[in-house]
Order: structure tokens, then C-alpha cells, then sequence
């Protein structure tokens, strides 16, 4: 049994809105940069990895944001895995200005075959990951599995050269910037509390294009991304 | 007069294009970054002048870049002033790698009131920049004044939420963006050394829609990006 590791970390001018505040996509990034730092540092990192031809690939993510850094705060991010089977991996995360928990997040990844792009049992990597777990429980309810919406609005646009990563797929922060583009600015700005689900159910590639319709009920806003021929990228629920 | 001042920097994942180098927007934003730190340290930074209802607005930026770092490289980039006068200030730049130089740029700054957003003789800051000014000549020719162009092509979007900083005007790497999105992407991931200049005219505000035309001829390229009543925001030309 390991220990939860802790990270720190400077908010920088790029990474606030224009409440001076971190973004939803920039705390998510803090997250997903730890989490990549900490599988490395564990020796289960996409650079091990990749020499058997296998990525990690998230599926979905909760997030539960408190309060928002603001620029050149130094936080800590605190991360642990604390679940792992065959086919899914769970990782927590806190995000802490001194002792004062700003936002929270559990992660669920797979691992893929970069070629075939199928999921790939994770019993190989047993022996490493045991060293890694931490008996610590989530701080936040699993990711909920979202269903299809009826939008009710919708925008477009194309894939472009700023979307995409290595793969040439569109990086995951950009879907929570669409996301976020799509709502009221005055929810945002008057943010005091939100939960965030996101399920990740396919990529897109540079040369597509991205529709973005959503719902709203009361304090829920939903969405959902896609891309040509009505594939599905990306369900996300969003509750104030 | 004063030394050159140097900045070191690790090149983090949602700084890398899909080429895993640092992208143009990344380069800029470290030298726009050090600016604004630099000018904080040595007691002119926009802290300082909001007492005064006074800040800093990028008028003009040219930008060398022979190589781009890579993901997670150390760098430097050092920053010097070399010139200023009642309406305008030179800062320069130089991103590094050991010694390896990278990139090179020249930044002209000018002064504006915050409420008329007129620009603001510096004569008084004269005593604290002197100070700072350094007898270095600038690493590459100063920004070109560009012209207006006839546009062959043209793409237009609204402006949203991750668009804009605290002024809610649209920030300046997103122009960045919006440019070298337009390009065929084959030559930002072939780039072997390229110069760009940039003219900042105006802000386009929250709510606006954003149009973006572009010429090309051999190996330039040249943009203009406009808002609502054709309201001219900026001017690039990028040679490869």
C-alpha cells in the first residue's frame, strides 16, 4: 500500500478566466497532468507503456469544483489510485490551496491497444499497480454513466490545428472548453458550486467537424459532442 | 542601466501541438508571461499602474522561430528593455535551450488609460525604467507595420467564454490561434524556422463575432482579423 502523492503548483496568467479565477478546463487540466506525472513516477506511465504498443485512456471523470484558484495561487494536487481491475482503473484527486479543498475527482481509465484501439486486460500490470494503491475512498461519487439527450440547441464547427493532440485527436480539454463556451457566462462567473460528469466515448480527428448540442432543466445543463455521421464523442452533465 | 534578465520554464503537455513541440501560441505566451513578470520585478508591472487607472497594451510583436522545444525541455527565455520613449516601449526576447537559441522576438508596448482606453505619455515612468533599460540591441528586426489586405479567404465564429480575459476582450494568443489554425497544417508541422509579425489594433469584445480572412503568396501568408462593423483587430504576415 502506498501513500496519496501531492504535486504543487503555480496558477498561471494563461490558465484563469476572466474572473481571474482557474477554469473548469484548467483545474481538469491540473488533474489529468498529475495523473500522468504520478502513473510515470509509479512506473505505469504511457512512456512504459508504449513500448507493448498500449495507451491509457480516460472514460470518464466527475469533478466537484467548491471554489476556483486565482491567478498565481500556489495549490497542491493531491492524487491516488484506489480501484483497479481487468478493465478499469480508478484515480482521486483534491485540489487544495493550503488545507482548504477547492475542488475534487475521480477519474476511470482503460487501457488500448494503439493499433487495434480495443481495450487491453490490465492484469499484466498487476504487480505495479498493487504497490500503487492507497487505501483511501473516493472523495467524490463515481462519474454517473450519462444517456443520449434531445438537444435542443446545437453549433458546429470544424476540428482544427489548436484542437488536436500526438494522435491528432481532439485533446480532452478541448471538449470541456466547448462545453463551457456553450453555457450562460453568467453562471460561470457567479459560480459557487458545481458538479461536473463527462463520459468519453470516441475521438475525433482533424478534418471533422464538431456539433455541440445541449438541454437545460433548472440548475442541470447537459451536452452532448459529435462529430460526422452522428458519431458520439462526449456526454457531459453539468449541475450548479 | 540594468543586466538581462532570464526566466526558466518546463514545457508542460497543454503547451505541446501534435508535433509534441511547444506551438507558436506557447512561445508567445512565454515571452508575453516573462513581460509581465519581468515588468512586476522591476516596478513598472500592471499592479503599479492600475493605482493610476493605467495599463499596458501590446501594440506590435515580431517573433523568429528557428526550432521549437519539445515537451517537458527546460528552457530560458531572457527579456530585456532596450528602448523607450514617451509612447512606446521595446522589450525583447530570447528562448533558449542550454545555449541553444530557439526563438527571438520584439514586443512594442504602449501605455493606455483604462477608462478613456487612451494611450498615456510614459514620461513618467521615466525614472524607474531607465533603471531597467539595458544596452543590448534587439536579436531581429523590429515588427513591420502591415497593411490592410483583400482577402481570398474567409471564416467567421462568435467570440465565447474561453476567448476572454479579465476586460473580457478577446486575449491575445487567441489571435495567435485563430491565424495558425487558418494555415495548411503541413507546414506547421514541417516548420523549420519561420518569422511573424503582428499588429494589434483593436479589442474585440464578448458577444462580437470574429472574422478571419487570409491571403497567401509563395511562402507568406498574411490575416486580418475583424469584428462587427468591420473593426479591423489584428494584422499578422507569417513567412516560412
Amino acid at each position: 500500500m502506498a501513500e496519496i502523492t501531492s504535486y504543487p503548483h503555480r496558477v498561471e496568467p494563461q490558465e484563469v478566466d476572466f474572473t481571474l479565477r482557474a477554469s473548469v478546463a484548467s483545474i481538469i487540466n491540473y488533474m489529468l497532468n498529475v495523473a500522468g506525472t504520478d502513473a510515470h513516477n509509479k512506473g505505469f506511465g504511457v512512456d512504459v507503456l508504449q513500448g507493448q504498443s498500449f495507451t491509457w485512456v480516460l472514460s470518464r471523470l466527475a469533478v466537484e469544483i467548491k471554489s476556483q484558484p486565482c491567478q498565481y495561487d500556489d495549490i497542491v494536487v493531491d492524487t491516488w489510485v484506489n480501484e483497479f481491475n481487468r478493465l478499469s482503473s480508478t484515480r482521486n484527486f483534491r485540489v487544495r490551496r493550503g488545507d482548504e479543498v477547492m475542488a475534487e475527482g475521480v477519474s476511470q481509465w482503460c487501457m488500448i491497444n494503439m493499433e487495434t484501439r480495443q481495450a487491453v486486460d490490465m492484469s499484466t500490470l498487476k504487480d505495479v499497480y498493487e504497490r500503487a494503491m492507497v487505501a483511501e475512498p473516493s472523495p467524490i461519487a463515481v462519474p454517473a454513466r450519462l444517456r443520449a439527450i434531445e438537444p435542443t440547441t446545437s453549433t458546429s464547427r470544424p476540428v482544427v490545428y489548436s484542437d488536436i493532440d500526438f494522435n491528432r485527436h481532439v485533446n480532452t480539454l478541448r471538449y470541456i472548453d466547448l462545453v463551457f463556451d456553450a453555457l450562460p457566462i453568467e453562471l460561470i462567473e457567479n459560480n459557487h458550486g458545481m458538479r461536473i460528469d463527462l463520459n468519453f466515448i470516441a475521438e475525433a480527428r482533424y478534418g471533422e467537424t464538431l456539433t455541440i448540442g445541449g438541454i437545460n432543466d433548472g440548475n442541470v445543463w447537459q451536452f452532448e459532442i459529435s462529430s460526422d455521421s452522428d458519431k458520439t464523442l462526449c456526454r457531459a452533465k453539468i449541475s450548479f
